[in-house]
């Protein structure tokens, strides 16, 4: 990405907020323009001085920049789409960051008729529990993977420019095709948020939550930490991608069912077979990035 | 606890290592002895100088011992109580450390006739993934809770003494009938070990580990932590506590078909309701020591 660039961030949350920080700290946009649809959400990127101009319109952000981020929820990426579309200028690239990509492409198809060529279809592996841009940090990005999910219509030299913005905040970037990218997220991401809301949706009904806050170790706390996301987020990144999520879900039901027979019957070996099998992976993952 | 107490580990992996560590940097015992039934573990505690001496026989660690605590799985417990209680004297007294109470206090009844009055039923709320004494620390149970859960049958003074060293090792002692104690585990840390050992093991079957290597991001990585710990000792604690955790094992498999069903019709608002009355409470739960 030249150093040149202006950059719009439309939407200032924790992801966008980063992205706006670790640019910044780059030195790799001349200028960066920023929206939310929530006033509070401005006022708050004004007061951290996120970008230079906080606009009250996305068509103003993005009329200021070269490279448009959409760093909102996947339901509102193709509506910005189709309402920036009019406006763009050949030049100008628009990319996003949201954890499902077929879905967003659908939509992209049925609002604008097509996928457009100057959209770079984007993901950063690297979302936390947190929301809004209070805790956005500008190292966020680093040594995490950025996936762009390119279509057919997807212009290459768009692809390059969105790929330089993620290397200039130190992501190493990977391409894949949209549905394998959202049947790997299912397992790897939205599986894994959907069992933790769900445990301590269970327990709370279950134990009293002063014992829970007594007696919860670390192996509880970070098995649920993710259950602090955004209930408004995961609920739509969920349906958004629901044609992989649910067969996931119900394949991990039926594994459940199969682990809870063995204990039934106590068969030790069949126990420790199992929970051998997934050691073996999980210490593998132990220094992935 | 007397500062000219001598305390016995049997067992010295990650649990009775960071004990007696512990011990030795709170000046808390004027000798300590150990065992471990495992040669390859007491030539690590040789080597990591965790006791005075490490002794080849479980009998003659306590029988240098006023304290002696048991620090190892939970089936090994009673064997090893019924084994010790011809020879013990009158001061010494015994506990253990084992993630579930009431299967312990069961195989005690079955194995001793009774459950001795010298025995005090124990757990530290301080368990990591972490196998083996190469990583023991003193400062494990700092701030953490350590549950006592005594019978009528234990003698208080018994209680006495072994509260006294969890407060030398830092700990915030608690007591709680064995049944509660079974029944709050389960859900606080025995689920979840079983739900992460699963995805695991689900993903492992359905993903590249190359890609999950990839692509693992933190969420996944804390979620899953847990799925490094010993599969042969989960695969103990579940057997012991199954009466508990299979009907909770079963409710969690409901409240996931209740997810799928809600995803299945689209309701974004039973997705958003359930996700988001879990985040209120996870939220209340993230200053837990």
């Amino acid at each position: 990405m030249r150093v040149a660039d202006a950059v719009a961030l439309i939407g200032l949350g924790h992801i966008g907020g980063s992205i706006a920080r670790g640019l910044r700290a780059a030195g790799a946009a001349h200028a960066l323009h920023g929206h939310d649809a929530d006033p509070a959400a401005r006022a708050l990127a004004r007061e951290l001085d996120l970008a230079d101009v906080v606009h009250e319109r996305p068509e103003d952000a993005a009329d200021a920049a070269d490279l448009v981020v959409l760093a909102v929820p996947p339901a509102a990426i193709a509506p910005l789409c189709a309402r920036l579309a009019p406006r763009l200028r050949p030049a100008q690239t628009v990319t996003d960051v949201g954890s499902v990509k077929g879905a967003v492409l659908e939509d992209l198809r049925r609002e604008c008729g097509a996928v457009p060529g100057w959209f770079v279809p984007g993901h950063p592996i690297a979302g936390t529990e947190k929301s809004g841009a209070a805790e956005a940090s500008s190292g966020l990005f680093r040594d995490r993977y950025a996936v762009l999910t390119p279509t057919a219509e997807t212009e290459p030299e768009r692809v390059a420019r969105v790929r330089a913005m993620w290397e200039r905040l130190g992501a190493r970037v990977a391409e894949l095709p949209p549905a394998r990218h959202d049947a790997l997220f299912a397992g790897l991401s939205h599986l894994p948020h959907v069992l933790s809301y769900a445990l301590i949706e269970l327990l709370a009904g279950t134990l009293p939550v002063a014992d829970m806050q007594r007696y919860a170790a670390g192996g509880l706390l970070d098995f649920t930490r993710i259950a602090s996301s955004s209930p408004e987020l995961w609920a739509e990144i969920c349906r958004a991608n629901r044609a992989e999520l649910l067969p996931l879900l119900e394949r991990y039901r039926e594994h459940l069912g199969r682990l809870a027979e063995a204990l039934r019957e106590d068969r030790a070996d069949a126990l420790r077979e199992s929970f051998a099998a997934a050691k073996d992976v999980r210490d593998r993952l132990r220094g992935a990035p």
